[in-house]
């Protein structure tokens, strides 16, 4: 494949690009555009939005481009990637490649390096591949090629001209004077014309005299491998002291941190640890009051101690906190913090920066309401005051103070409630100088909002996976999310619950549904999340039909008995445990759903096609928590590459449990009471 | 619908245009952009390539516009369609309505212009409106208002003194004192803060504080109703004679005229009328060398009368033509002439411009060559050659010369062979002076190419049907081109045979072939065109497997007796008549398929749901011209609004045989020594 040694091309205009279009004579002619170009590049790919917004991809991963290229008329065309690393000042190119079933050029370079990609397409003519498969042509035909001779010698001379260095230019000229002047007859020359060696350095030195390049340049975001694949835990450190009546510390919450890594979690994810607002602070179970002694709701950020980079004192201090950081890390884990703009009424910004927030005609500020809910311990920031640039760059500040105490992980809270335009420019502001860090947006809200958040720069995102039960809802929801658009740019993470979200399934299902969503959640997607509690089945709402729970640890202090019976610890070290050691779990866009004569068993396959260690599991889940259900399912043979009569044997992950299969319909039975679900890996 | 009168808002830059970014302090430190958007507009539609290509419409279509309009938070919005009109000097708006189930705003304009339209999308938040929802829901829950009545006494405030005229602006005034001074109780002024007519004096007034504007204009091409709906006939004046040994005139053409208007026809296309050259004149049957008489190809052209504004003597003069032209527009159709930019070795631009054309090592010109085949009478020319403008301009004269002799219709001879930016230009600058001329693209080539020439310029396109003749061939080619992205650029033109193409289908098939063929291109497609010879089944070609003619019309002068008794005359006048008279046979994208359980029978629908004047057809067409078939066909009864078991009659509009039919599956014969089809239309 020839790629020209130019290695900053200059782009030339489109043929939609106004440049191109405006040259006039005085009599108000148009005249033929300047430059215009000679190739139609169209459809590259992977594109979002045109080019609006990146892609996105894991650091190790290969970026396959593809794209529509061609001109008028016969002649060969050439084409190359052309894409710029990270760091990098210079363009790099790697050569593009014909497939002449699906009409398209393809191509892909290594992502060895986290950050911002960007790539385009140059393509050209290939003058000399043109003129020596017209000669072929004209010589098996047995016509005179004298001429022909003549006009390949005039392209090697065009060649030999722009070589610099000796020896190339001298084997370039003496090729183009064989082609002139030998004494041979023409069709001895014609045998030398077609010598691969002359091709090849013509390849090589023979410049585009028409390269073209593609109208956009296109971005692709490059994460560390945690952006795709993380096991989360989240979890209140004043829960931690194993006593309702004592808010844990930083101490506390640094001990119960072993058990964390022993469930095979790779992310603690901590809800606010900033002074919980005084006035109006909200009683246990959402009341209006507090009584005396009750902790507050975390997300009332801001009190006499400090607002969004201070450290609620009962918790400690922020060296307690570095050190807890610092026992994660040795664990082999990182810590979340979560990224909530908003303050309570004893936060500092109040008294300090007014003007950041909404004044009402009485001079008062305004508290959060949704009308007619009020929320009078919470006052929104106004994004979009007089002071705005001071008021951003403060909201960038505390990102970076948590990041230089070893935090690179913020779930951030509500983002749909703030402007598209300041998470755009803090999330390219800090990614700029740490582009490891990850933010995980958490926006229920309308698919078009939610989608947007990731487009412009969220690395992750929470989903309506909680709320999605049935075979169909699944299989729908999955295919959106790992088949269709949103795979080059959303990542989901399936929390199976959250502080704020008890599923009537669970309330009603109990332990045997916890089972049965734990498993979906870390076999579906390679980012799943638990709200501490969900091991222990804990399943009691505030009231019938609400999703919030009873005595809700977000407005009281919890102690939990981790060694109680129901404990589902054994099920999250096993899941987590297959996940580890399955590459196609840590995979998202690798799902297919296949038949279940059953619709109370889903049936899917997750595959990893990794050079040297393929991975094929296959999943088979029962949704009913209530009754053992039985069904056949039907394994992809052709996919997995077996025959369609020959025995084979499949192995349950979970239990070790061996099954002989043959075929594509075999059987499945699943009892809540014993296993939630197979997966299953074929044995070879 | 709120619409601010601010009739040229200046657009804001969006989220991802550069401009939004780049504002750093001396430090390095990223400023927060200085005019970010406020509001995300997404996927409006209809949009060609991201806006790089207008989309087409004819004349009195609506033209529908859709966006993805959201923004954070709970504000009420309201959107803009901003549209400027071909000649128009200033933006015009019409509101766009959210359509909660798609979660899209959606808007139209009635297109009353030809030419290039422009339009994009604004949105911005609807602050009073949204004040207003937020107070009645407090009402509703009997809170307290007496601050959000000064709140919108404050947004009064704001558009009173936007308002320059007096009436208004004492009204307003009055309004905000009323909210802020009235002696009444807070919820008597509340009462009078709903009041309509002051919604109604704010939505006109208020302007809005965060406009912001979609990132692209989009455009739309418009052309006259023929761009559409047109039947076009194809012939030879040089056959006019009715005496193979005389060479017809444009007096014979004109003569011949009257028969063509009678079969119903729109559009006369002629191929080339110029003077034919005599160098390397091919002879009959595309023989080397010419016998004395041989008129040669009227694709070889320019001789020593002229080239590409010139007229074969043989025909006539410039005058001839300019009566011609006329008798044609008396019968209400237009004349076609062919855009053939290619020269014989005697057309004066070989001596003129020499360079104009590709020179070999030796001195002399390239003719054309596809190797190892040559075509010695025809060189091509050079359009990247040094002198590019003046080459480019003067093939743009040969238009404009043809224009100015009434011709607004030019079928375009393998466009694919010439560079795409020459077509661009060319298209665009006739357009831009003769926004009425309609270009056909004649470029059988690779699908990517043939979209691509219809996406840049061209308004009608030659397509395969000639090679789609099963039904499911059929089916898959029109839903590609009816319903898939094709349908917004690409307008289908169904030549049922042409002087280059005699389908094996119509050899094999013979008479009852052509009148399917005939039956399948006049309803599939509302433009579809005949080449003279048709309509008496000439079928035999220049040897078995060859989809050339026998005595090709290309190299002889034919005469051809159109009383003879095979003549189709009866089905063309016939279908002609059906097409003038049934709105839903004269668009292009409102064609479904239907089931037919046999098949051989193709079995569709066209529709028009025009206002007051509904149009349903349905269409059941035998395929096999060589044997009776029957089926039973699926009624779309849902579609016709026809109850599921109720009788109803279909009348066919080619016999006006009547049936009663009853519920979805019905009965079809259809036997080719009677009729090719039915084409049914519902009578209630």
């Amino acid at each position: 494949m020839a790629v020209p040694s130019s290695s900053s091309p200059s782009p030339r205009p489109t043929l939609s690009s106004p440049q191109a279009r405006t040259r006039r004579t005085s009599n108000g002619t148009q005249l033929p555009p300047r430059k215009p170009p000679h190739i139609a590049i169209e459809c590259v790919s992977p594109s979002l939005d045109d080019g609006r917004w990146a892609v996105k991809r894991i650091l190790g991963d290969s970026l396959e481009v593809s794209a529509d290229i061609f001109k008028d008329g016969h002649d060969i065309l050439a084409a190359r990637l052309r894409y710029k690393a990270p760091s990098a000042a210079d363009w790099q190119t790697a050569p593009l490649v014909f497939d002449y079933d699906s009409d398209r050029w393809t191509g892909g370079v290594a992502l060895d390096a986290i950050g911002s990609w960007t790539f385009t397409v140059d393509a050209w003519t290939d003058r000399f591949g043109t003129w020596r498969a017209q000669l072929e042509k004209k010589i098996d035909a047995g016509q005179d090629v004298s001429l022909e001779l003549l006009e390949g010698a005039e392209l090697v001379d065009t060649a030999t001209h722009r070589v610099r260095f000796g020896d190339t230019r001298r084997e370039l000229a003496q090729w183009a004077s064989r082609l002139k002047y030998a004494s041979a007859a023409w069709h001895e020359r014609a045998r030398e014309a077609l010598d691969l060696k002359l091709l090849a350095l013509m390849t090589q030195h023979l410049a585009p005299d028409d390269l073209t390049s593609y109208d956009r340049e296109l971005r692709v975001w490059v994460d560390r491998e945690r952006a795709r694949f993380a096991a989360w835990y989240e979890m209140f450190p004043r829960s931690q002291s194993g006593d309702a009546s004592r808010h844990g510390t930083f101490a506390d919450a640094e001990r119960a941190l072993a058990r964390v890594a022993e469930l095979g979690f790779d992310v603690v994810y901590l809800p606010p640890i900033h002074p919980v607002g005084v006035t109006n602070r909200k009683g246990r179970d959402n009341t209006l009051t507090a009584a005396p002694g009750d902790p507050g709701s975390p997300w009332a950020i801001g009190g006499p101690a400090g607002g969004h980079t201070a450290i609620e004192p009962q918790l400690g201090t922020i060296d307690d906190f570095d050190r807890f950081v610092a026992a994660a890390h040795r664990l082999g884990m990182e810590v979340a913090l979560d990224y909530a703009l908003q303050c309570s009424p004893d936060h500092p910004w109040l008294r300090e920066h007014p003007d950041w927030f909404f004044a009402r005609p009485d001079g008062s500020l305004k508290y959060a309401e949704n009308p007619p809910k009020k929320y009078e311990d919470i006052y929104p920031l106004d994004f979009w005051c007089a002071d705005r640039d001071n008021l951003w760059m403060a909201c960038r500040d505390i990102l970076l103070f948590w990041i230089s105490h070893g935090v690179h992980t913020f779930r951030v809270d509500n983002p749909h409630t703030k402007p598209f335009a300041f998470w755009h420019w803090v999330i390219d502001e800090i990614h700029a100088r740490h582009p490891e860090i990850i933010f995980l947006s958490e926006a229920f809200t309308r698919p078009k909002r939610m989608k947007h958040l990731a487009k412009l720069g969220f690395t992750q995102s929470y989903t309506y996976f909680t709320w999605r039960t049935t075979a169909r809802e699944l299989q729908e929801y999955l295919e959106e999310l790992t088949q269709r658009p949103p795979r080059e740019y959303l990542r989901p993470n399936f929390f199976a619950n959250t502080p704020d979200i008890l599923h009537a399934y669970l309330q009603q299902g109990g332990r045997p549904a916890f089972r049965v969503r734990l498993l979906l959640a870390g076999t579906l997607s390679p980012l799943f999340g638990l709200y501490s509690g969900f091991e222990l089945a804990e399943n009691v709402p505030l009231k019938p039909g609400s999703e919030e729970y009873v005595h809700s640890e977000k407005y009281e202090i919890k102690a939990r008995d981790w060694r109680a019976p129901e404990s589902l610890d054994r099920d999250i070290v096993r899941l987590n445990r297959i996940r580890r050691d399955n590459r196609a779990l840590q995979l998202a866009d690798n799902l297919t759903f296949h038949r279940s004569e059953n619709d109370r068993i889903l049936f899917y396959r997750k595959t990893s096609a990794d050079v040297g260690a393929p991975n094929d599991l296959l999943m088979a889940v029962n949704l009913d928590p209530a009754r053992a259900q039985d069904t056949m399912v039907h394994v992809p043979l052709d996919a997995l590459r077996l025959g369609a009569d020959t025995p084979f044997v499949v192995e349950d992950l979970l239990t070790g449990a061996r099954y002989t299969w043959r075929g594509s319909r075999n059987y499945v039975r699943l009892d809540p009471r014993e296993e939630p679900g197979h997966v299953l890996i074929v044995r070879r």
